[in-house]
């Protein structure tokens, strides 16, 4: 029992995994889809955190290059388990929403919290401005590159139509080749704008296991995941109708939160510990895996599963794209941070979730 | 008479008082209303400057702290009036226009013309780059909030509907409480992006004046520029259909100019003088000032007077709003600045004086 | 024979010359139009090559300054030749495909191969940020002032209205007069953004050669470009409908590489030599040439030939514009680069290469 208790204080977030049977239960005996979508939420929250913590273990062992290729390969797996059952029940817009809100939380949210946290504690924040500058300038390209087929679409065909399909698996093609590039570049040099050096992740804040347990945990969780996100997905429909937000805000916002919590976590505390320089690594690789390997595999599956997903993002999603982008380069490229640009962070992003949340229902 | 000849010299804005009699005479004699809008803008400019001075001897006594804060607070107070009273008349585009017009009027003009004309003097001038990105990196953030609700009110609803109302209320709040944040920062901190240190700028261009003659001066210039505002407003729509220019020319460039040219004057003084530090922190702190309190503040006082002022603008504010922060934050982060880099900003003002001045009467 | 291997061998391009001949016969014998686009553009890139290269052994006998003008006006001779045999033809939206053509060619091809093959060679190379910072700030500015035009023209009238004619006028005489203070900026500095100085390019890349030849070889290169650019135009239109790519892909991809693929290879040259500063210096003041000084200069020459171009770029050329320019700056103040850096670089050209194939030939 204390050892129960102890276990708990170390990881409060494991407290959530109680959720796991609460969803089960209510996804059996057809409770009201809101309670169904709540419960596999919040058990999503610890399974996540587990898939983090085994393969941070496994990459203590493999050491830092192997170790980075994990963290950049499964880092985002819950989420990417998260949108395929969500291609595969046909939600391509909560899907793209998704995609927006994950680079966006990590850009405005976890930055901004990390920033006012970390600069209430520690006053001013100073941070690698190379480092950070190498990182910003990767995450600009690439989101520029990400908005680029949604400004073509439309003049060059209907969404689903041969041209756009065309433009997306080839755009998708150039990610998932510069994703690629990125791993060499992993495995050659020490620090990669793609991959976290997992090992000082994993100093900071993750604990020693042994490689077959991790691979165990990694395992089950990942099932864990796969069963709470069918529950999840199938209850969103109903829950956009009931609560009467729009499928946007429930993407842009709700979803990424669920799958990232416990990462956005970890650059939280790191910032606070006064390490900005780790903080903000895990931001912007976050979401430069999204966009180099979540989003154009996605594009890829989606084909293979019948449903294929398009890179055509509607012009609130360009809007937080680029504004967010903007933003973190500039913050990047600025060498510190204060805990009043935290704030100014989190307004943004508080701005942009008031303008999701009152988008009609429709669309 | 020698020392009114000694004093118009050392204040050669303060001649222009002279047109505030001109202006009630026309008033009072329905002179053409281009006559009475004339004269009133002139009198305004010496009455803003009025304003600055006592607001800055006020700072003098009161320290940098207080002085900071009353100079966030006061330093816009001529444009507030303006765009108050033009608000009573209804004439809401005018007040969106004025605002895009001061932030790109600071970002700019005001820039452009002390980088030119201190380059000329002192070559290439070298201001402190931490400094200046700090700044930057706010203006940036705060104008990429102040943009969103414009791109999410066409789907949410027309102008006017509870939506976009909820829409710009949210947004102002937002900025609000970012503004106090600002100025609790300034109370904690020596240099804030929000409030220029005011000691700095009053021993480089104001004098010493006792508090209690600050103070009647304050009351006096203000109540001047109510009664010009007054005038000025009044006959705007008649000068607008007999010069054939469009209402937008009138609120980005002229209205903007005649509020804040004193304050123009003494970003571009202290630039001769290659205090160029000084120099940028007044045109962006200006800028700040306007986009998270002035513009707020109008949407609140807006709905409390019966004619509520959203925060849309149109896509050639949005531009200019857009393109105005990127040059300004380049600009900050480059870290220095020639006489070629101060001409290429006064170009783009120009350009889009132009295209602001080419666009149809009708909107 | 032997030292016609060696000469080849030192200027493999020249190889190219062959061209020439077939592509007036090709023009004589009426042959296929795709023959005659295909030879004549051949033709065009030694012949540039060689325009080049005696501009820079004029540059070497007249010094720095005066070399500085001679590159910056006569550095893009090819380009502006080929555009004005289009302007003649009506071709006005390849014209305005190519000038974005070549700036994001400059911004995106030609910095994303220097990083890339001079990244593989030397690892990660540093460059001056100082001055790197300077060229961006201006290529930013001038950027967001050639696409301002765009926005307000749709508000102004139809294209070929009195207002559009006038806006792109005004803004091509705002454009020339900065492009005069860029002159006058390079005659009292010794580094310019305009011009590159002429002598490090020189001792690079060029040779030296009597100035009387230098005139000779000049002179009798640019008629060439003439006559093949004459054939090349002429043959655009049934090469765009016989092809099946869209006028967009001709001109944003293809034109501009054949008017500088010689300079493209200059700056790719020295970035493998680990001269990044150079290389960088190249690409950034090209670009800025050609929005400061071929564009506006297009404006003019097209009103006098009955044919006026304004300058209102459809939103694709503006996406491309606006995103390679913030690309580009990001990488200059970043001070310095890698192999993944330019590979990200290329990604982004591919993408907007792809969408520009995929666009319909009826635009």
């Amino acid at each position: 029992m204390k050892s129960l208790i102890s276990y708990i204080q170390k990881h409060p977030v494991h407290m959530l995994l109680f959720a796991i049977p609460v969803s089960i239960l209510s996804e059996l005996l057809h409770w009201q889809p809101i309670w169904i979508f709540g419960f596999s939420a919040l058990a999503v929250v610890p399974l996540a955190a587990l898939i983090g913590e085994s393969t941070e273990a496994l990459a203590a062992y493999t050491g830092p290059k192997i170790g980075g290729l994990l963290n950049a390969t499964l880092g985002n797996a819950a989420e990417l388990i998260i949108t395929i059952m969500a291609i595969r029940q046909g939600l391509l817009e909560l899907v793209k929403a998704s995609i927006t809100g994950s680079i966006i939380g990590n850009l405005l949210l976890v930055m901004g919290l990390s920033m006012l946290l970390g600069g209430l504690k520690n006053g001013i924040q100073k941070f690698d401005r190379q480092q950070a500058a190498n990182h910003a300038v990767m995450l600009v390209v690439v989101i520029v590159a990400l908005i680029i087929p949604s400004f073509f679409s439309h003049s060059i065909g209907a969404e689903g139509s041969w041209g756009v399909e065309s433009l997306s698996l080839g755009v998708a093609a150039v990610m998932i080749a510069l994703y690629i590039a990125g791993l060499i570049y992993t495995l050659k040099m020490t620090r990669s704008p793609i991959a976290v050096a997992s090992v000082a992740v994993e100093t900071e804040v993750s604990r020693h296991r042994k490689p077959s347990q991790a691979i165990a945990v990694l395992t089950l969780s990942t099932l864990g995941v796969v069963v709470m996100s069918e529950f999840l997905v199938g209850s969103v429909e109903e829950v956009v109708v009931s609560l009467g937000v729009s499928e946007f805000f429930l993407g842009v916002i709700l979803i990424p939160l669920i799958g990232n919590i416990a990462e956005h976590l970890v650059s939280v505390t790191v910032a606070v510990r006064n390490n900005m320089d780790l903080s903000m690594e895990i931001a912007v690789s976050s979401s430069l895996q999204i966009a180099l390997f979540v989003a154009p595999l996605l594009v890829f599956v989606s084909l293979l599963m019948g449903n294929p997903l398009t890179l055509i993002f509607n012009r609130f999603e360009l809007l937080a794209l680029g504004g967010g982008v903007v933003i973190a380069a500039m913050v990047a490229f600025d060498g510190e941070s204060n805990w009043l640009e935290g704030a100014t962070l989190l307004g943004v992003y508080l701005i942009l979730g008031i303008g999701f949340f009152l988008l009609p229902t429709g669309g």
